[in-house]
């Protein structure tokens, strides 16, 4: 099938991808007395006197906002918020379906770091939560971290945490698989972006210490004069023995390869120089860097991809679903580094011993009880990691 | 029944008014192939090349935002953002249910002009129309001229136009039955706040030349030194023989009241003193400014009211499901006065002569066809006047 035209007819024919309906019925004057005037006064004053009541009165106990400025869409680049729409249109159906949330889009028109962060924290009243989408690095780092310090509603831009949980899933299926252990093994990230720096930072976290980033200009370490200030960061916490290099160096020698970035650039002869076994994640959309066929015939044991046509599609679609429902469950102020592991294992944990094999490390994002596994380890975390405000 | 109690009981259960539902099928790994990556990708570009496929391939064009700042809401006043929520859900059950529009209230938490303004003029990409409401004056006047002059969908505070659209349509149809002239009646409008001002801007733009304004301190005219910005300007364009005095004052042989303010404020006195067979609306919620039973002892020959359990509920859901449906059919930048004008008609116009009589002058908000008919008219009004964007 010619994806982008029957996709354009289709869309044409939809006329949006979502809607907005009524849970109540306004049939009779008395259904309008009570979802309207006079009596949702009552619902008003009791949120009036404790706010926290928003989430048991209001539908802010289940819907985000998913917001963009349009500046890093798909593989399309800045493409402007209103051609970001369909993509957070997808994303939003997305959320309904397969995890249940209500979402609702809401693309920027600025590009400017202060009015893109006011925005979003004059409306975080009105969501329980925020997921941040497509918005270039580095600008993505410093709107989170500042939306995070003056929202009381999670914040997650899922191009660095959903990418990082569901890469850290297949990392974890792949070592259970191979009997390799998380502090014996080595891992190259390439993509410096919102996404390979989010991936190596829970892979730290998850004891998983040897990790090089690479960016078009070879391995992150530290004594390069041309890193911003997040990759001069990540060269402080990865890359122990401060290895320089192309990636084709880099990648001598690796038992764990990630790609999260734009580029076809690996190739088999890069891929046998890896260590025996090697697990080789080429995750960038839609042309991963390099094809599963060749890595396979160059030796990978294991091989996922961002795509739905090969085995094991590494998509952010498995984790954020399921996230942001069990945050909400929990009705958490945040999601933090527990809960992201937590998403991560649940993920992996899916799939049992007996059916795990290298062309099935990765459920199937379409599973409809895989964001509710999810949902429910992520909850559980934000409980036992003291974050949860549900008694 | 005790609304209050029961809306509180209901809001529990319902746990929010509104969800946001998928519009498209996700089972298969083809459709999410369609719906989200990769074809997405075409839609994309095609809106990327011409900002007006926005309309055409998402949801934009029948998406409305409800916006409030939470100041003015109801007859609660200033209670925020959070606490204004259950009316604008049930606001936006109203534009679903009643106009077939999507409706996402947005509850801002800011008191700031400029902020308020920002915030609207950057989301305004994701919307095809803005419902401002509920946001106390004067400020409101001044964000929604801002908003007009820099967004290119349609800003409309519904509780300056909506409120005019139904006293005038009231007006017209009181006329209409009591077989007096619009140019030879004169009215009194009881509150120069948004609502007030707004209904009498309406109605002089209809040829009924003689109004006069009173707030609290009583009739508005020149040379009162306590006006504001909005009230001087109002003292210019009504009141042409510049009367003073209070509303008792005001109101002796006046044909027509409209009651905008939130005082029980109007005597049997006072309408005994109007001229003969007058037509009273005190619109005042939840209480009127005079009951209907007492209005009509004093004399009055039409009564109505802005509530359920009377006859003559002038309410503004006769309106803005419509006005919005109308204003999206035609993709119209702005919500013009003839589009108000011809709004208001259609409400009027929808009881066919025989059927108007004191007691129907104003025909059902639950009526499911009202707001398909307002919407045509409006849709016709926008194109006459030359603001459709529709071929």
């Amino acid at each position: 099938m010619d994806y982008a035209k029957e996709s354009l007819r289709k869309h044409y024919e939809w006329q949006g991808k979502i809607e907005i309906i009524s849970r109540v019925p306004v049939k009779t004057a008395e259904d309008l007395s009570l979802a309207y005037t006079p009596g949702v006064a009552e619902p008003c004053l009791k949120i009036h006197q404790d706010i926290t009541e928003s989430y048991t009165l209001t539908r802010r106990s289940n819907i985000v906002a998913i917001v963009t400025d349009g500046t890093a869409v798909l593989g399309l680049g800045d493409i402007g918020p209103e051609a970001a729409m369909p993509v957070m249109e997808g994303k939003a159906v997305l959320f309904k379906e397969l995890g249940g949330v209500d979402a609702i889009p809401l693309c920027i028109r600025s590009r400017d770091t202060d009015e893109i962060v006011n925005t979003v924290r004059l409306l975080a009243g009105s969501f329980g939560g925020i997921n941040l989408e497509d918005i270039a690095a580095p600008r993505c780092f410093e709107i989170e971290r500042r939306l995070k310090e003056c929202c009381d509603i999670p914040i997650f831009h899922d191009d660095q945490h959903g990418t990082a949980i569901v890469a850290l899933a297949a990392v974890l299926n792949a070592l259970r698989l191979s009997g390799k252990q998380r502090d014996g093994v080595s891992a190259v990230i390439n993509g410096a972006g919102a996404g390979g720096i989010a991936t190596a930072c829970l892979l730290l976290d998850c004891g998983i210490s040897n990790i090089i980033l690479c960016d078009r200009n070879g391995a992150i370490c530290q004594g390069r004069d041309d890193l911003n200030d997040e990759k001069q960061r990540m060269a402080k916490i990865t890359n122990p023995e401060c290895r320089k290099g192309s990636l084709a160096d880099i990648m001598k020698g690796t038992d764990i390869f990630i790609g999260l970035s734009s580029l076809g650039c690996v190739t088999e002869a890069m891929v046998k120089t890896m260590n025996k076994n090697p697990i080789v994640f080429p995750m960038a959309n839609p042309i991963p860097e390099i094809m599963p066929d060749l890595a396979k015939a160059a030796g990978a044991y294991i091989v996922g991809t961002g795509r739905s046509d090969f085995p094991n599609q590494i998509n952010n679609a498995l984790a954020f679903p399921g996230v942001f429902k069990g945050a909400l469950l929990a009705r958490a102020p945040a999601i933090n580094e527990a809960m992201k592991v937590a998403a991560a294992q649940a993920i992996a944990g899916y799939i049992p011993d007996g059916a795990l094999s290298p062309d099935y490390i990765i459920p199937s994002p379409l599973d409809r009880s895989l964001a509710a596994s999810v949902a429910q380890a992520v909850a559980k975390a934000a409980s036992e990691s003291g974050v949860s405000q549900i008694a």
